[in-house]
């Protein structure tokens, strides 16, 4: 029995960089510290984070004193002027990644083009985007969402910088139709995109894999998808306490991949089970 | 039995405007007058015109005297560079719409951008395309050869005007993943989109489909594609005297299309020979 771990799993830069700055912000500040939103898309980090004084509002008015943590995903200038209002202290860690593309659609914006944003309709980035277009975006999931735009002469189009290639691709090709002069920005982020890329290579030459990381991280769900394609015995697990013998019956060669929010912790206690599990019972024919 | 000849079918501007431009220059100049490569593609329309006295010359370098008409496909730069040192007297029939894709090409490749054309590496128009690209210029006929161009920051992609735009969506959708910033000028003309659309739409309610046009014509065998798509029992002929009894067995409802190039003359007569050949013989079952 072999256990790969795919390279390029795990925290992305900007969920690390997050969460270093929530740390030093709860050393370096009195009173209460929250994020805005849960920091990150894994409920072990969030306890983990709660635990050390750094807690979370769902949303801005909640925030009564003390300083509110914006997370990697960003959020649209209205809450950035709500938190103002209320004079509580604001503390940026908006990914610098997200950062460009928002102020990728409001410059397009301004520039006075519709601009097509492809992501989850409810995730807090494509909000925050949506936020940033002066009222002239429009969030389309897929394809066939595209394809029920109107005819325009011009439009640009960018993405949600965790969604997938291939939908993003589907899109933009289904926008094409719909447009004399499109403006693609490829806005899925590197880090993003090696993981993809490095999942689905692992998913191809193993006979299972495992997806580790929060049920509600869009990217995991997305990690999930693409090493589905390749490998139907694909296991989409929140924590290692979820692998149970059947998962693993007839296993010679395991695969393991985390999304930009799942802690290198997770993937580590996902290997140990998997080889405990095998070491309980070596045959599992 | 029903005979359905779609919307759209047939002779489109640009091309019933080099011909009428070849017959008025025909008229106005003495000594030779000859297009620049078949006027249109379809051999009889071709015949009909070198018995009027409009024959055709394969390369600039064989033109001696007299007119050369450059036909609605156009042609690069060069081309008529090598005519006019040659003191060839030119007439010049591009299809306006063309020139329209001849100034993009050449307004993009000025602002330093790599150029895709997706389009026939072999016909004329896609040629010409090219000779305005300034050596920024690469033609695509689909998305497996765009997949195979390298990583770019930016780069213009646009169309031979009479694309199949299913094919033009697949290659903009594989260029996506390649390139940051990616200009899409959706160039497949009106003419062509509503002639595909109609075909397609008649493919999807007829039991046998005749697509009429020369072999050599590109926007013809993209029809056939089309039409065969929708309705596998789709037979691309060049003339009327090319259907069989066989090709009509058992069919109730019969459509018919044809392409940019192919005159009315040819639909009308493929629509008697179908009704010729059910007087002839009423129950094909």
């Amino acid at each position: 029995m072999e256990i790969i771990v795919a390279e390029h799993s795990g925290l992305c830069y900007g969920v690390r960089r997050a969460l270093t700055t929530a740390r030093r912000t709860r050393r370096a500040k009195p009173g209460q510290v929250a994020s805005l939103g849960d920091l990150i898309h894994n409920p072990r980090v969030v306890a983990d984070l709660a635990a050390e004084g750094i807690g979370s509002v769902e949303t801005p008015d909640e925030a009564r004193s003390g300083t509110v943590i914006i997370r990697s995903h960003g959020v649209a200038p209205d809450v950035f002027r709500r938190l103002r209002r209320r004079k509580i202290d604001i503390v940026d860690a908006t990914c610098p990644i997200v950062q460009n593309i928002q102020h990728l659609v409001e410059a397009l914006a301004r520039r006075g083009r519709q601009v097509v944003i492809v992501g989850h309709r409810d995730h807090p980035e494509t909000r925050g985007l949506l936020g940033y277009s002066r009222g002239r975006g429009v969030v389309v999931e897929d394809a066939a969402q595209a394809r029920e735009l109107p005819s325009r002469k011009a439009r640009a189009v960018v993405a949600q910088s965790t969604y997938d290639l291939e939908a993003f691709e589907a899109a933009v090709g289904a926008l094409v139709g719909k447009t004399r002069e499109l403006t693609v920005h490829n806005t899925i982020c590197d880090s993003t995109r090696t993981r993809q890329r490095a999942a689905a290579e692992l998913a191809g030459r193993v006979d299972t894999m495992f997806i580790v990381g929060g049920k509600r991280s869009s990217n995991t769900a997305r990690l999930y998808e693409i090493s589905e394609r390749v490998q139907p015995r694909t296991f989409f697990i929140e924590n290692a306490g979820e692998i149970t013998p059947d998962m693993l019956r007839g296993a010679r060669t395991i695969g393991i991949s985390g999304g930009a929010s799942t802690p290198p912790e997770a993937i580590r206690e996902a290997v140990e089970a998997i080889e405990q599990s095998f070491e309980r019972n070596p045959t599992r024919e």
